[in-house]
Order: structure tokens, then sequence, then C-alpha cells
């Protein structure tokens, strides 16, 4: 049987905290964020594509249509309802099982609103990752924390493992300050959301702990390239679990001793907030980072300011670490040390009902 | 002689603190920065109407047409060019003086951007300070300080007069704040640019100080109501010392013990800056103070907030005493604290050369 490698992306989440970028009818992985001239979607494909057989895109109906037209070369798989990231996985493995029949199918699952620095270094992970998948792990790469952060799940580890990576003893999840500092200085490392695993093994894992979730994805995925792909889909997705593949297999399966991961030094960054934009672009001097035209942004004493201009001349004055993101109908103003209230402010608009807003 | 008063408001300076709505094409005082409907000159010339026989204007000849517009009940006289304060009064006085020569006749000048939040103490202090005018002094309204400002000059105070008011010891140069605490403790007063004077004791003393200057005015003011005015003011008005009334006769009258004091408690504002306009509404608390529809202002963690929203939702995230001003041209993003820094940033934009946005 062939070896292949096929890699799933799951497109969805709205992405509020870059809100008023990122809006729910064009979210956070549509975007350019980082000046680069691709969207966090597109630079997720392009960085796949050296490695992998073939890319698949699982999204929502509402963004199907400008999901596709970033990425042409890619299948897009078209959920009917957001049910968080296991049954967009498990339908992309069992699409692509289906599919390619005679193939030692390893898939992998990646976010696609993320941000990787060291392409190499993704690449030699992934690499060696999909060489412990076919030993029937599940997968996880971990990434080398570059600071005590509070807003992602750590891993701890154990004994290594051949031919790479280690034992996952435990999923952890999100610490407080000194904790997190505590997990770092221990050797824990990120849970950055990305798995490989045989498809085979996966759906296995899938059939043991959620049986209900793996029948309706086996129903659906049998029915996909068929005339009655849209009746089964209509019947069967809005009864399934929504869970995540961390709750769903990759938690549950840790203590049996079955997971293991691939730590790695990526320059990855979730681009969670504004902060995070400031962060992947370096700015943190005098001169403030600007995405979009220099020309219409002058700061005075406002070192580390994140600047997103529209068509008009912004003036920044005495606001260190000021966040400033204007759009044609919604002007922000925060600071890099308040981004993540930007959730806040975007259930505000929704409380008052301004939903063309978000 | 009928004993008049009349009152000459030059309208000049750009208020360039108060950008991007304050533009050097339409200044600050054509704005309604309180929210009151009028425009800072329409109010300062309804304060005067019900005191004053006339309120008649100065300014320059490229706000003339704006001026006329939003007070056709004044009189208005154009200068060719800004001289500062004293030639625009002495233009005042000196045409008043040949209109109405059978008057007995008190001029009081006024800045044209101040806010003044009691008016009948306003009405009491003028006219205490016309009665004082009436025996010859020279008269200024000193505001009780409030605070220990360091952004005004204070007057030091002596014996009592008759009908009202104190002799003027000295006026004082603005203090350091250490200064300015011990100018609040001594009882000194704010001198504010308001003075009262015979307009023929005026210009005497502008005879005495300034001889050329007083001279150009004469010919000037006598050519204004004839069909030369054109010609001479073109030919003199070039050649006219610029100088304040302060440094011109105010300032060296002091120490002759020839100027008067009216203190007064007015809830007087010079509308200085945006953190002014903070003060004058009063805007302190959870609640921002929002100068137009605060339906497209969403603040989180911001107390005390001066927002200016244009026509786009505005949504401030954890910014205590942000300043944002929203214009179709431009976006300031200050905060109270640093808003007197507003005039470096436009200096910035002159010397970047973007003369549009000045």
């Amino acid at each position: 049987m062939y070896p292949s490698f096929r890699a799933i992306v799951p497109a969805g989440g709205a992405g509020t905290r870059l809100w008023p970028v990122s809006r729910r009818s064009n979210p956070k992985f549509l975007h350019d964020f980082t000046g680069s001239g691709q969207s966090l979607l597109q630079a997720t494909v392009d960085r796949l594509a050296p490695i992998a057989d073939e890319v698949i895109l699982v999204t929502g109906a509402v963004h199907a249509g400008l999901v596709q037209d970033q990425v042409p070369e890619c299948a897009v798989l078209t959920e009917p309802s957001p049910k968080d990231s296991m049954p967009a996985i498990a339908l992309g493995a069992a699409v692509l099982t289906r599919r390619y029949p005679r193939e030692d199918l390893v898939i992998g699952s990646f976010a696609a609103d993320h941000v990787i620095a060291d392409v190499p270094a993704f690449h030699a992970a992934i690499t060696t990752g999909i060489a412990l998948a076919r030993t029937d792990e599940v997968v996880t790469i971990g990434i080398t924390p570059t600071h005590p952060a509070t807003g992602f799940g750590y891993i701890s580890t154990g004994e290594d493992l051949t031919p790479g990576g280690r034992r996952v003893v435990e999923f952890i999840e999100k610490p407080d300050t000194r904790t997190a500092g505590e997990f770092v200085a221990a050797g824990h490392l990120w849970n950055a959301g990305m798995y490989l695993a045989r498809a085979r093994v996966l759906l296995d894992h899938l059939v043991e702990f959620h049986p209900d979730l793996a029948a309706g994805i086996d129903e659906i995925a049998a029915a996909w390239d068929s005339p009655v792909r849209q009746e089964v889909l209509g019947r069967v997705w809005p009864s399934l679990t929504a869970i995540s593949i961390d709750h769903a297999i990759s938690e549950p399966l840790a203590p049996r001793g079955r997971v293991a991961v691939v730590p790695a030094d990526l320059g990855w960054n979730d681009v969670g907030d504004w902060a995070a934009i400031g962060q992947i672009l370096g700015g943190d001097g005098e001169v403030p980072t600007v995405i979009g035209a220099t020309g219409r942004v002058l700061t005075v004493d406002a070192p580390g300011a994140v600047v997103v201009p529209g068509e008009r001349q912004i003036v920044v004055v005495g606001l260190a670490g000021a966040v400033v993101v204007d759009t044609p109908g919604a002007l922000l103003v925060t600071t890099t040390e308040h981004a993540q209230q930007v959730k806040d402010a975007v259930e505000g608009l929704r409380a008052r009902g301004q939903e063309d807003l978000l």
C-alpha cells in the first residue's frame, strides 16, 4: 500500500478577538494579518502542500464560497453547521479513507488560522510525526514554550520514542500565571492542536469513545461522493455531538499511553488577538507595527503600537502599545495589554443588537 | 455723552491641540465642542449680547466668510494677515471710536474660543469692570483658580478698588507645577486675556508704548469706512508689529499701578485641548464623554474617555482617559494625559508635507 499523508484543515471559528477585521461573515482565517500577501488559510495550505499528498478543507456552508475562492486547488467539505473540530476531522478522515482505499493513509489536522515562522522545522516535525503515526500512535506536535503563556493548554511528556518524539503523559488545561511558569520550567509543551494519526486508527478510537458520532460520520462519509450526500448530511449532521478532538480522543487516550508528541520550536503563534499580531510582526520599538499603508500612520510617543489604517490618516499620541484598527464600518481602539477584552466588546455590540457589526 | 460698551472679539488662532476637528481652514472657534448646538464663537457673541451695545469681530481674510455666516448680526473687521491680539483690538477700538464719536465708549476684548459656564457671574464681573474702566483704569477679569494650572499666566493683586476689583501688582508668566501651587495658595488669579478700557485710554497707552503701531492703526481706522480702506490696509497692515495686548500694554502698565482686575469665578475654560473638553462636559466616570451620536460609541473598561464619533461605530477597550476623534480625513487617538502633545503630532504632519490635513 502506498504510504500517503493527507492534511485536513478545519476552517472555522470567528476570531472575535481580532474584530473588527475578523467578522462572522469574513472570519480570521480569510485575512492577511501579517502583511504576507496571503491569508492565514492560504499560508496554512502553502505550508502543507510540499509534504502532503493533498490538503482538504472542512468549513461551514456560509464560508465555503470564500474559502474555495482563496484556495481553488483544494477540495472543500462543507459542514451544514459548526460542530467543533472532532466531527470535521473525522469527516475528512472518513471521506479520504473511502476515496483512497488502497493507501496506508496518515491524516493530519491543522488549524487554518495559525502562523508558523520556521517552515523547515515544521516540515521536519511533521515528517517525524508521520513516522510515529505509522506505529499506530496518535501524535501531536508540542510547541516549545517561549514564555509562561496562560492562554494555551500544556502537555507533560515521558519517555523518548522511536523513531522520534516522546510519550504524552497528560494534557493539562490552561494554567494561571504562576502555574504556567512551573510548567515552562518543567519542560512541558504547548498544545497547538495539531494531530497526526493513521486515518483508520483515529476512526477506531472514535468508535470506542464516541460510537454514535463515529456511526453518524460513517453514514455521511458513505454517502458523500454519491447523489444522496445532501439528504444524508441534512438528516444526520444535526444529530452529531459537537466536541473537540482534544476532548473526544487525545485527552482520554493519553492515560493509556497511546499518544505521542513531537516537540518542536516553530515560531508558532495562534494569532489569538491584536497583541499577537504585534508580536508576530516584531513591533516593539518606537516604530509602530503597521498593517497597510505606513504613510497613513503617524505616532508620537507610542512605542509598540499596532495600527491597521483604512482610508484615512491615523495619528496616535502618547499611547504605548496602542492598538488602532480602522475599517469602513467600525473602529477599534485598545492596547496590546487589553487585547483579550476585545471579545467582551464584541459581546457588548451583540447585546445592543448591532448584529451588522459582528 | 452716552456711556456705551462695545465688545471686540478677535477670532483667530488655529487651535492645533484640538486637531483633527480644528483645522487651519476651519479653526477651533467655529466648532461646537460642547454639544451646545452653538460654536464657541456663537456662544461668545450670545454671552456678550445682553450687556454690550454691539459685538464686533476681527478675523483673518481666510475665515471672514465662515465667521460672518455664523454670526450674521455682527460687524466683521477683516485683517489681511495675523498680527496677534493688540493690532486687532486696537483696530476695533479705533474704528468704533470714529464710528461713535459722541459716546463715552468702553471697549472689552474677549477670546472667541473660551467657555464660560456661569453667565450671570460673567455679566456681573463685566459690569464691575466697565465701571472701573470709566475711572480710566485698564481692567482685566482675573479667574479664581480651580487647580494649580501650569498652562496660564497668573495675576498678583494688591489693594481693593472702588467701585470694585483690585489693583494688579504684576502679571506673571506660566509657572511650573510647584510654583503654580504657591500662586494658588497666595490668592493669585488666572489671566484669561479679557480686557476692558475706555477706547481712548487704551489707544493713548498704545501711542505711548508702541507709537508706530498706534499711528498705523490710526491711519487704517481713518480709511476704514471710506473708499480707500483696501488701499491703506494693503499698504500699512503688513508693516505693523505683531504683538499681544498683554505684552503691548497690560504688562508694562501694571508696575505703574494703572491696571485693575475683577476677580471672578465663572466656570471659565480655555478649551485648550481634548482633556479640557472632557472636563467641561464633566465626563470622569465609567460613562464616556461623547460629542455626537452616543449610539456609535461602545466603551469597555475605559473610564473618562472622550470620544467624537464620525459615521462609524467606535469601540474603545481598556483605555482609561482615551481620546478618540473620528473625522472623515483623519483619526486621532490619544489620552487626556497626553492631549497637549497633539500639537507635536500636527507638527509631524506638517514636517511630512501633509498640508491638506492641517
